[in-house]
């Protein structure tokens, strides 16, 4: 018999206080929908009030399955909770609960409100009732509350006991300030059950300064708490908050959550796990963390030799769960530390398989060492890497070929003295017997110059004719430039990551001393790769 | 009366597996200083004989204060420890202490090893037995020991316990695949110590794959392991190992391990905390991570309001430790007093005195804040912060001005079809009254294009007339580029690091949607610079 426990998501709220971040209306939207679709059991979808986007976002919201709740404070001292303007603005809001957060230590009562702690268990309490009254499912934020209970437990629990007593549905115990390390999580929790507050109503809310967040929730739940708060990749102040993208697959896959425990999430849903991690980074344009756990792109990786031959074996000898549950899947890099078996597998991923005994594979391995020794990398660019092995196998389709390019960057002053630049590219590309010439230059919409690779790589998908769609289907996710040794000089190299529509992430790596050259060599792989995946053989 | 607690560091061996990571042996002499410096008990550099850089970095190592430690593994089965080739190989490297790994994990046995569990346990014996007698401080890393105890944990003790009456002085309780969790790592640990091992000669070797790495190494420490193996900025195979970077503060600052332990860290190697951190993203070219605990840029930055208000009142309002007791400093976005005494001492650094009441030091950190807005970043590149500070005070000559510059990139087929390419450079500057254009190919003497950027760079010393022999005295010794985001774009950052001939290293930054362009700025800037500390005013 399995126990209900709840997920609450604050991505749209508390993920909002990361640094740099700030969600649009249109953006909330589309987060709620995946979160919805993932199946946590409350969205909060951020401050009605204190935010115009979280307004806006409240007054055009969909329907969810999830619980939408609003977030807002506790009463001010001094007013009613019913002419509580703050209060009002969170309730106009409509939301079928409302998530109010409020102090549980006597320090902050004293430093932040400077009021007495009885006026503000009077807060607490009238500002619950008040919002059970208008019929909303009502949560407690217990704000500092592990810092409080370090100082002062019965003051604390008080404030706690008011809560749960006005009707609160959930109280939820913060570590605001994210000092608290697991053991004393667990036994505090445990303390606050044997005090009389049921687990069943107790949520946890973490955050990452000592990188126990998640290890926190983990242990608010062995001790009793039935709901986890947290956000999508961590998202949130400071160091963030629980990674929900982190504690859902551990829940669902591992013992004793997974034979304990129920949530929103089922098995189908988790193997979209990546894809939902990737559709936010996508929309705050940032790089997925590569070993983030379970859905990192590196999480799955086995770079050491012994590991890579003994996966081969049996997966599960180096994996604790099989990547597909979460949507990822295993990488055996390639780079001058891994032998045939991690070759082959390497291959057989990319839908290529060699016999065992081809000497072939040998040859492959010399290629990718002579060209790491020229400053080429491989265990981060695996398409450039399966473009060698292709090559050697005979299995390289020659889509094109680039006869000839040059690409000219221009600073000046303008007529009103500002400096202004601009690149222009010339590609001269052979499609079988056809030869083309195009030009391009590099200014954006708004009229910005992106620089001559932009400008090579527009020229270049001018040209290519019957490939043109599958090109424009693709992007730039990152440019990693470094300088490094190829053979007695100094080289640069280029890694270029390149996304598509489908969600497909590939990496290509290019090597000269000009830096130019290094990128459009980058350019040409990833562009031969995808056209390798979409269209097989030249049209 | 402390314990003490031992830390062993693997981010040269185990690190080096984190996918996209090679280090160079100039590169890890530079992070086995840094790591000395800091004071972890042990350095593992690598696996001598299974890799050229991990040999060759043996047989170069300076000498430590740190036990450095050679890795390897335990003999094969079917030959003797003493003519084992793989475990001379480790003994050669010829440090004080040798680390070796060993299944402890039936399945492993059978499946990896092909030998009798009884075979494992002899070569393990053998093994651990063979370094004690050559006089090795010995260490064995029970692979796979979490899920072998799961499965058979009569066969895991015994292999703990054959090593240990070998002679070893830890044994090292490795969680190799990361999916233990800490509670159960805590319990098995705790049974262990029952068993009969003694903590003060247990280690916790752990992964972060479900995001419990340091958790678990905590819950190690809880049950009676005294020694953590772990990695800088949580380096590692996969999802990386336990992160030393964010262990080592919780053990100096945190209870109750700050008042129950020893470790061979300080207080003022604490405080270097982040530049280590920092160093080691440097090397390997790698954005820091700003959410990351203690040392992330993020990690004292109060973006919420109340918070930010709150912490104006008192720190520790918001703040789980002071930021400064591991090198960080607080963010708070509404307010840039906290910059002010910082901004001082870095002016003072480079020679210029500024009152403590000059309104123009608030004028530098809004610049300095709008231009990372724009994806500056001022950080690694100090010269240019200088340059930024010196234009605000009225103290930046003025010692030529470029007027323009047009540098162009031709790739093509020469008559033997082989690929060339060349760049060429045309820059018009003005010094004084004199305005001089010159033109320049990157051409080395080799025949080798060495790109755009040298073209320009050769074109600008040429003309620099009064100046060319201060510039041809330096020298650009690193280029590092990324993808950041500018504003609402993605815009490129070039950090150039330069060098002369008097030893001195200064970096510079550009940003500029234009890779070239970007890469011109911050080569302006190096020549500016070096030409203030050589010239302090125009000819």
């Amino acid at each position: 018999m399995t126990e209900r426990l709840y997920l609450f998501d604050t991505t749209l709220r508390d993920g909002q206080q990361t640094q740099g971040v700030q969600f649009s209306t249109p953006e909330k939207h589309l987060i709620a929908k995946a979160l919805d679709a993932l199946g946590v059991d409350y969205i909060e979808g951020g401050w009605p009030g204190a935010n115009p986007t979280d307004s806006e976002f409240f007054g055009t919201r969909a329907s969810t399955r999830a619980t939408m709740t609003a977030f807002g404070m506790t009463k001010r001292v001094g007013r009613s909770a019913e002419n509580d303007d703050v209060l009002a603005a969170v309730l106009d809001a409509g939301t079928p609960a409302v998530c109010l957060v409020g102090k549980a230590h006597e320090f902050h009562v004293r430093t932040a409100l400077g009021c007495t702690l009885d006026e503000n268990v009077e807060a607490i309490r009238a500002s619950v009732a008040h919002c059970v009254a208008k019929g909303r499912e009502t949560l407690f934020d217990a704000e500092h509350f592990f810092d409080g209970y370090r100082a002062d437990p019965a003051y604390a629990l008080t404030c706690l006991s008011a809560a749960l007593d006005a009707g609160a549905r959930w109280i939820v115990l913060c570590d605001t300030n994210g000092g608290t390390l697991p053991a004393e999580v667990g036994r505090v929790v445990a303390e606050v059950v044997a005090a009389g507050i049921p687990g069943s109503r107790l949520g946890i809310h973490c955050h990452d300064d000592t990188g126990n967040a998640v290890a926190n929730s983990l242990a608010a739940v062995d001790a009793g708490c039935r709901q986890i708060q947290g956000t999508l990749n961590g998202l949130g102040e400071r160091c963030g908050n629980a990674n929900l993208t982190t504690i859902i697959p551990t829940l669902l896959l591992k013992d004793p959550y997974a034979s304990r425990f129920a949530t929103g999430i089922d098995r189908a849903a988790l193997s979209s796990l990546l894809r939902v991690s990737r559709q936010l980074d996508d929309i705050l344009n940032r790089v997925p963390l590569r070993s983030a756990p379970y859905v990192g792109a590196s999480a799955f990786a086995h770079k050491a030799g012994l590991h890579a031959s003994a996966i081969l074996k049996d997966p599960t000898t180096y994996e604790h769960i099989d990547p597909a549950l979460v949507g990822n899947e295993r990488i055996i890099p390639m780079s001058n530390q891994a032998g045939q078996s991690n070759l082959r597998a390497r291959l057989a991923a990319a839908g290529i398989t060699v016999d065992a005994k081809d000497p072939r594979l040998g040859r492959i391995l010399d290629v990718v060492k002579e060209r790491e020794d020229q400053g080429y990398a491989y265990d981060g660019a695996q398409a450039s890497f399966e473009l060698v092995a292709r090559a050697e196998l005979g299995l390289l389709p020659n889509f094109f070929e680039v006869k000839r390019y040059r690409v000219t960057v221009e600073r000046r002053k303008n007529k009103y003295n500002q400096t202004v630049s601009l690149s222009e590219a010339v590609v001269v590309v052979k499609i079988g017997e056809t030869k083309m010439l195009s030009v391009s230059e590099s200014m954006d919409e708004t009229g910005t110059d992106r620089g001559p690779v932009n400008a090579l790589a527009k020229a270049l998908s001018k040209d290519l004719g019957p490939y043109q769609a599958c090109i424009d289907d693709m992007h730039l996710v990152d440019f990693k430039v470094r300088i490094t040794q190829g053979g007695t000089e100094a080289v640069t190299r280029v890694i270029i990551d390149s996304e598509d529509s489908q969600g497909r992430r590939w990496s290509t790596v290019g090597v000269s001393a000009n830096i130019v050259d290094a990128s459009f060599e980058a350019l040409l792989d990833a562009i031969t790769w995808k056209l390798i995946r979409d269209h097989g053989q030249p049209a």
